[in-house]
């Protein structure tokens, strides 16, 4: 499966999909449920953390950490003395989650109260990069993903920090997103009942951005950080800056 | 071992902890880790979303989810079909993670980037809320855990919600704190350098309430929403929130 695959025109069914089966299939709501490569890689490139889930003798661990995804590829890094990656780098099957909490819902009855959200489970299998080459590629994309083109303006990496680092990737095997994205919705009859009901908009977003306090005179902020700007989503500068960087 | 635990005056290393082994013990960057009830439950009690990590037959999953703190118990519910609560509900190993993203940290050289961050890992085995008024009150608390009181002002439950919904209560037999709050911190050669360097605040923020277009004429907002209004952070809305409703 390649994330190429032409989508026949007016065919919305014959979008690239990624494969269902019980692992990933939505259950519960299904209604709320997507395989479909674009709304799964828009809901990955709108955030920079993760959460990673993997077993280490019968112990199931959660551990965030920051990613990006290359096509179908999904790229997460660490110290290599950590016990996250060295417990991901054989071919473990790992579980990758995204979320956007983008409201709190209050309705009429508990019930009813919930929350607007868009999220996306990853399934495969993590491995380390070998590969000297690759692996520093993957450390520059690393940077550029969040901040497009600022590797070249950065002292380079020596080789004890290339070799201080690990970098997992994973390749998507099955993924699934749930979205919820309507806001109130009570019982029919609820909606008689003299009872205040609202959505409350929750999003990331970026402050005012603090320079550090030891910079040499006469260094500016460069052109490639304008989009990081007080008060924008964290989501759109994140999705514009993949676009651009890695697209 | 009890949160209630008394704190001698004056010894920090006495404060109230949970339990360090091999599971917990934060490894990599260790001077950023804390075990102590007081940092673990701020964090966990300035969000309200967290990710929780099971296994089943082997495949580890990574479930978003809504969820509050109750002394070193931890709640959250879904459906009674849910694929997640069913393979919690048996006693199996579960770990709840909580992460806040506060910044990303713009360094002078790759290996340097970073992020701020405030995370907590909790370890425990997940079982179901078995009994109908344990289970009702903890339905309620989850309300009134985001916004105090406002259980009161509802359309009470009926069976069939109560029935439909399942509460999972996991108590806290491990967790560890993970923190940085440092900003910049590039190798000392580094600030030589004519490269700019920053931190980006981040933070959930709140934006404008969006009352729902049925509500009935007359229907004024109550005063316990008052402290969800457009442009305060979602953290600090919720540790107050958690003060006031379950302290």
């Amino acid at each position: 499966m390649s994330i190429d695959t032409p989508v026949p025109p007016g065919s919305a069914d014959a979008r690239p999909s990624y494969p269902v089966d019980a692992t990933n299939r939505v259950k519960r709501l299904h209604e709320r449920g997507a395989y479909d490569h674009e709304t799964v890689h828009a809901i990955l490139d709108a955030a920079t953390m993760c959460h990673v889930a993997y077993v280490v003798d019968g112990q199931p661990y959660c551990t965030p950490t920051l990613f990006w995804r290359e096509g179908n590829r999904l790229y997460w890094h660490g110290s290599s003395a950590s016990r996250m990656l060295r417990n991901q780098s054989d071919s473990q099957p790992v579980c990758v989650t995204v979320t956007h909490l983008d409201s709190l819902v209050l309705a009429r009855c508990g019930f009813n109260h919930s929350a607007d959200y868009r999220s996306v489970m990853a399934f495969g299998r993590a491995r380390l990069l070998t590969d000297p080459a690759e692996k520093e590629r993957a450390l520059v994309m690393m940077v550029d993903r969040l901040f497009p083109d600022r590797s070249a303006h950065l002292r380079p990496s020596t080789r004890q920090e290339i070799k201080a680092t690990s970098v997992v990737v994973m390749e998507i095997d099955k993924a699934s997103a749930k979205v919820r994205a309507k806001g109130v919705a009570d019982e029919d009859d609820d909606y008689a009942l003299p009872i205040h009901a609202e959505r409350v908009p929750i999003s990331m977003v970026i402050g005012e951005p603090e320079p550090c306090p030891r910079l040499l005179p006469g260094v500016e902020r460069p052109a490639h950080l304008a989009p990081y700007r007080a008060g924008r989503r964290l989501d759109e500068v994140l999705t514009d800056a993949h676009a651009r960087s890695i697209g």
